[in-house]
């Protein structure tokens, strides 16, 4: 995969283009099952690329959504990131057996901020070898970090054999800026994923990260975003990155 | 155990007392080991009843704490709760394995929030079960909860053979009250602990959850709560509970 080149043309945004970029995060703790049913019919309905859930939804999720199309990740280690490698592995497993086709992990944000590398890239790879092919993504939680501390996150993830690296939780208070996504992909080069997450409310936030180097983006605001691509087709908005005011 | 009784006298605080009821907490994701350092040092020094430490520190503080007297606990699916109960049993086996002495889970809140107490309490009851004879207290996040279903999520997890009830994480956006704190109590009657968390910064809310119920307190305010409990024994304050301006 290329997952440098802009995977959206900006001056012809394509709803298809958009859809396959999104995992669409439905991870609030305080979700019922009612919720979490409305979420998954609208990722359904939307043709995602995937929905990530909590990992107590997986099985349940993987079968309310089988036959759409739609994949169901998951996240491990989440929010915080510092649990033990082992209950990591075990949850990983415990996923994967209920049908999890991608995994984002939390890497251990304490470690990282002691500068402990070693330590940050070993939990990653217990993870990454419990996934086998399954794709992992590492959240580094960049709210916390320095620019320095991003670059050598996204440098151990990478060592350790992640697929992606990924800016944020959505529950640290901050989330992904087009300044992080350029930083993590300068770091990372054209060989691993930059998934933007956090604050990606509508589709001009989404274009910038794109832009900036992001070729997966999570966001509870699929459907929003989707219907800002409907609406600016039928209204015959040149660019979808210009002022939204810009329409002819 | 009596749990009931209320454990401080309001009129004649000793520090004794009020040490011997904290789980001072050390969870913040982004804490270094230098942070962690100071915290447990701070613990020791000021002779608390134990530390609540993040999972992957417990090996650590387990350590680092040898012959101070000091317990290490840790917390379990922390802080949302909705892993699979696969996950919580590993953290717990392996949390167990580095030395924790108690551990303090998070409930499946979405099950909670669905009405399904069968599901939080097999989720509870496996942690118990992994367990063995070390506590478990169970963090209900009464900030997301009705009273009602703080009642029924009291009971279950009764029903599952924890040693404790827990208010809150700290990380949901709101902390013990001492309403829930009195709701709990009355629900689980004298024989199973209620233990107040999130928010508590200073003695007078220390004795008024006290009052209200709890015979333990989440913390990370030690240092402030113990030095405010020697403070008014200097300057002869009468009540602790009174208002704070009341000294003679």
């Amino acid at each position: 995969m290329d997952n440098a080149a802009f995977p959206v043309d900006p001056d012809h945004v394509s709803a298809d283009a958009v859809r396959g970029l999104i995992d669409h995060a439905i991870l609030k703790p305080e979700l019922t099952r009612s919720d979490v049913d409305a979420q998954l019919d609208e990722a359904a309905a939307y043709r995602v690329f995937s929905v990530c859930v909590r990992p107590s939804d997986v099985a349940y999720a993987v079968g309310r959504l089988t036959g759409t199309g739609v994949g169901v990740g998951t996240v491990i280690g989440f929010p915080h990131g510092t649990t033990s490698t082992a209950a990591k592995v075990a949850e990983s497993l415990q996923a994967l057996a209920d049908g999890a086709f991608e995994l984002d992990m939390v890497q251990n944000i304490g470690a990282a901020k002691s500068g402990d590398w070693e330590r940050v890239e070993q939990d990653v790879r217990a993870v990454v070898d419990a996934a086998g092919s399954t794709v992992v993504k590492v959240i580094l939680e960049t709210a916390f970090l320095t620019d320095d501390e991003i670059v050598a996150a996204s440098r151990a993830a990478q060592r350790a054999g992640a697929a992606f690296v990924k800016t944020s939780t959505g529950f640290a208070g901050g989330g992904a800026t087009a300044d992080h996504i350029r930083l993590m992909r300068a770091t990372v080069g054209p060989d691993t994923g930059v998934k933007a997450s956090g604050g990606v409310r509508g589709l001009d936030t989404f274009l910038e990260m794109v832009e900036a180097g992001a070729n997966r983006i999570g966001t509870s605001a699929s459907a929003r975003i989707l219907d800002e691509v409907a609406h600016r087709a039928e209204t015959g908005t040149a660019s979808a990155l210009g002022d939204d005011s810009t329409s002819y």
